[in-house]
């Protein structure tokens, strides 16, 4: 290897994370995992790399943050983007009809990264999904339960907005906006979060809305109130819009759905749910429910997100399933819980001389029993320098052999936390860390 | 979405992961984390994709496997190969001079796959190092205890063959073959198990070998017998080739070394040990001892592979940090233990009657208690449809409600383990399920 300078940094948008920081992640990743195992969660594991046509005509105007992988002969492929379109390639293949799978993994999009507001380049998500046929909304009100568990595992206010897609195409549709432009609408209804409304009204202007179906637009975004008020809104919807076109049956449907989750939700005793008509998600594949939860007070968008998508396997194959899921962006919340310190276990010095076997024997002692245990790698033999440095990297308790403890069949016991030393006998090592 | 025929496979050499795999996957991962954590490791992670200049000059003749992503503007990256050159990365970029690590993750292989011999495109390796000055061979010899202790866990026949690059050096300068040879010719050496000894030879002439060095080679790489005969056949090196170059110290060390790493691993109670002159690892970056343990009668070559490599570090910066460390190949093992097979929680159904409502009040507390429960997702009210689902998807207990049970204020429970029936009073359920 020749000796020449590397640029040392991680590519743009992505982190390395230290000790601390992979704790508190696992241990996320771990409450989670035990949330989707109670709901029937079964674990499935895809490819990092999808055929670049699964990944094709899935995710809107997104579809340019996907990374592709270079043409090095064979398989032409791309990083997922997300875990759902390669699940839906998964159910296909498989043409399994009804699962409730988990999915925990690393996800890619070229994004413009923002390390404070959490948007990074690859992250991990955890994803939970319900397919199959059922009772309306039977699982859709699962799903809402599970998010409110894990959002109160976290132990901060939030809220999870929740819209029906079915609501948004029956509003674009009475007002004389074309199937084939509800996706770019959707996309930029989408931005509401993020720019001003002169900025959307063009790009809605842009994307050939009139002016009154941008009012229009407006007027639904900008509705406010409890459920109750939000669903009363929906119901009396003629009222308010004169010269719109005629109320479908899918709309009206949706807003039954609505309330019939509301009541499954509240038997469940999902909490902070709110319908928001101005939610419409940026992901081509919804078809019904849509769901968005943020931590309130934290500036780093939302950290949930899902919602209902029958149609996705029926693009990719004759084969049909309803599913209803929803991902939990784990990177995201992790930048705003507290670190966990990484503890360890016993440290094994010597008091005089090097005593290399004496300690090596110890230590294989205590690995057989199962106890966490290292000692120090160097020659040094500074008993105070020992100390500090077991003090400093949190060992828990100090194990001191010396010549003097060795003819007397002893070892010297430091507990860390007091500074109390005491002695026992050699014999004694491991039942005395058992019990301290 | 339009409806198109999407090709429905995964990338060649990777696959989808069941249930049963994943979950067998993960164990064997908690197994191998709690080892690491017991010998001081701390978890870190590295992204998925490094710098492609990080990469460059590590792997010998392997670079030519490495994933290139494509250029999209902006950084030019690649697809992890293994996890050891982007930690040397993070040790370098944060200075760091002792650190003992973990990191679980997948790395990318653009190899011929063969799924029945475990060689995969994607795979999960699980990596420990330690890196620090130390008392020599110390922490080699902790890293051998370990990976017995790893092999011994999965209950199969397998060996850990060691060698150290030092004597594979020595031997070749022996010979008078020019150090800018060394890894050309320790990449050959390392096919040993792939290619016949013709095939070898020939590799060896076309990189500029001639036919004693050849021999002097094929000596080295068939020397049979105890770990104890081997070290003697090294001692005696002389004796053996007359008109060789003069042994160097460096060789004389590493005989040295050897033995003391063959007492440290003793008091250690490390198994299976086998030093083997013929083992020479293809990667460049090993400087002293390296290992690779295999699984005795299964066709699917090294499961753990490892070493020392002092130099990997100083390749990138300034910063030099001595490192030896290991990689379990996760996805490898797991193609020779069994899977498990998934345990399901309680059913909830409904003997007579849809009774949604009582069915999710039941569900929701099950949830509060902790215990995984589920019920039927569809309209179906037929009794014995709903035991032979929770017969065939193997729950655990079916709990069943009906007007009757709940006007009486009870609830039947089938065990299905031996199918027998019994009521339980409905207040009782939870403290039932707990004690059964």
């Amino acid at each position: 290897m020749s000796q020449k300078s590397v640029e040392l940094r991680t590519p743009k948008g992505t982190l390395d994370y230290s000790p601390d920081e992979v704790v508190t992640q696992n241990e996320l990743i771990q409450q989670v995992v035990e949330l989707f195992r109670k709901h029937g969660g079964m674990p499935i594991e895809t490819p990092t790399f999808e055929l670049r046509s699964v990944l094709t005509n899935k995710y809107g105007e997104d579809s340019k943050l996907i990374y592709d992988l270079e043409d090095q002969g064979g398989d032409i492929c791309s990083l997922r983007y997300d875990l759902t379109v390669p699940f839906a390639r998964y159910l296909s293949m498989n043409r399994i009809s009804r699962v409730r799978r988990y999915q925990i993994g690393k996800v890619f999009r070229r994004d413009n990264p923002s390390f404070k507001s959490g948007r990074l380049r690859e992250f991990i998500q955890a994803d939970f999904d319900i397919c199959g046929d059922g009772v309306p909304m039977l699982a859709d009100a699962e799903v809402l339960t599970m998010i409110s568990e894990i959002l109160q595992g976290i132990g901060k206010e939030y809220v999870i907005r929740i819209n029906d897609r079915r609501i948004i195409m029956g509003m674009l549709g009475r007002c004389g906006i074309l199937p084939e432009s509800y996706m770019a609408v959707c996309s930029t209804i989408d931005k509401a979060d993020k720019l001003e409304w002169k900025e959307l009204e063009s790009e809605f202007i842009s994307k050939g809305l009139n002016e009154l179906q941008v009012n229009y637009i407006k007027k639904y975004m900008e509705v406010k109130g409890s459920n109750e008020e939000v669903i009363e809104f929906l119901e009396g919807e003629n009222s308010y819009f004169k010269d719109s076109q005629p109320i479908n049956d899918v709309f009206i449907d949706a807003i039954n759905d609505l309330k019939v989750l509301l009541n499954y939700t509240s038997i469940f005793k999902a909490n902070n749910l709110k319908i928001d008509l101005s939610l419409a998600r940026g992901l081509d594949y919804y078809t019904g429910m849509i769901i968005e939860a943020s931590i309130i007070g934290e500036d780093i968008g939302s950290v949930i997100g899902g919602g209902r998508y029958d149609n996705l396997c029926k693009s990719m194959s004759k084969h049909t399933v309803p599913c209803v899921g929803f991902s939990v962006g784990i990177s995201r919340i992790c930048t705003v819980i507290k670190a966990h310190e990484v503890e360890r276990g016993i440290f094994v010095g010597s008091a005089h001389g090097l005593l290399i076997e004496e300690r090596l024997k110890i230590l294989e002692e205590l690995w057989r029993a199962g106890i966490p245990a290292e000692t120090f790698p160097g020659r040094r033999v500074n008993y105070k320098e020992q100390l500090e440095n077991a003090i400093k990297q949190n060992f828990r308790i100090a194990v001191f052999t010396g010549e003097n403890e060795i003819s007397e069949g002893k070892l010297r016991i430091v507990k860390i936390w007091n500074r109390e030393s005491i002695n026992i006998s050699r014999e004694e090592l491991i039942k005395y860390l058992r019990s301290n």
